[in-house]
């Protein structure tokens, strides 16, 4: 902790007095007390933006879906950490706090929840199986771009949003970005990444894109960061 | 590690020579290769088992479904560990290893399974909620179960399934017990203990049923593994 604090103090600040928010790892969507669907996410990158960002100098809150990894550099007072499972406690924590200068949309959000989650565990019933009614979740990406407003020419918060796909990862990302209305989408081929500590980025902007090499995450987003700092 | 080796060396060894086979921890069972069904079970439970059983000097092969726990005593050289994801993975590498002389069922496997998983992740349609076919996962106990033979009028392997429920766990356990045709079923209150590292648990067998105090989970690991080894 102090070797980082150490590496965090050295590092450029272009984010100085500006409020970072993040979404990070999984939701898990409640089919009864005990079941649940999740995904792969870890929460690796999201966290990882969160430390880069602090680096640089921001204040961070970080909304975190259920994962076990430690809040990056806590001792420095300059990051709030919110814990939420599902996606609707995702979406509220981060409308309560879109008054910011960033939006990291790194969370991988369940795009439905279960509609009526039972209220004790569902007993098997022989060879039957369940029947499970779904209800799309709120967008939080684009909620949140729904509040955006521009300030000095620019887009205010300036939103990122990350896509993980198993295919055609340009495209997809792309059409995202569009579909949006967000200024930045950050692709990562989802399965390859889940869970290690390398991930390789295709950022995509309004001037096009650009890959960044495979690394470790925290160097990834110590790079993203920099370039988001440029945008704002 | 020392110390914990060391704390090993001084447990009472009722179980030198016995062969222990245990799984731990959820299953995840594919929805696309980014979704997933799972459920809370931390594995916390199941490797305390694993190193109470190493600790009264079992050799221990473990099971486990996706957690991030370290494999208890490795050094001892006496625990194979088999990581699985899905139900059927679970049920494939216990069934290779039924010659044992003690099998704890302490994972949380999935009842259903996803009948076909999409090979691409599944996009968001609109407003429209997907549609999830389910099938029946291999009951793992159960099958297990019927390998027992009679050896010096005990059953061998000696079978202990795990129940967590949401209510009335006595009657629940009890039913499992008779259900799967197994000589004790632990039963702990699920949703309390869940990623915890305390629990509480309930044991029933042919004689009656009887509480273990709520205590740290390699406590009661180690009360349950004193239990077990006088009844082999």
């Amino acid at each position: 902790e102090i070797t980082e604090q150490l590496i965090a103090f050295f590092q450029k600040k272009p984010l100085l007095g500006k409020r970072v928010l993040i979404t990070a790892g999984p939701t898990f969507e409640a089919i009864d007390p005990v079941r649940g669907i999740t995904n792969r996410s870890s929460g690796k990158m999201g966290f990882a933006i969160a430390r880069a960002a602090l680096e640089a100098g921001a204040q961070v809150h970080l909304v975190a879906g259920p994962c076990d990894l430690t809040t990056p550099l806590e001792a420095t007072g300059k990051i709030t950490r919110t814990n939420v499972v599902s996606a609707k406690e995702m979406h509220a924590a981060t409308m309560q706090s879109v008054d910011c200068d960033i939006f990291f949309a790194v969370a991988a959000v369940a795009d439905w929840g279960i509609a009526k989650p039972a209220k004790e565990k569902m007993k098997r019933q022989g060879k039957q199986a369940p029947i499970l009614e779904f209800v799309a979740n709120p967008d939080i990406l684009a909620d949140l771009a729904k509040t955006v407003k521009t300030k000095g020419g620019k887009p205010h918060p300036y939103c990122v949003g990350f896509a993980a796909e198993s295919t055609d990862l340009q495209k997809h990302a792309e059409e995202k970005r569009k579909r949006k209305g967000i200024p930045m989408v950050v692709g990562n081929i989802g399965p390859d990444t889940f869970g290690s500590d390398l991930n390789q980025l295709l950022i995509i902007d309004e001037s096009g894109s650009k890959k960044i090499a495979k690394a470790e995450k925290l160097q990834l987003a110590r790079q993203l960061i920099q370039l988001v700092a440029k945008k704002i």
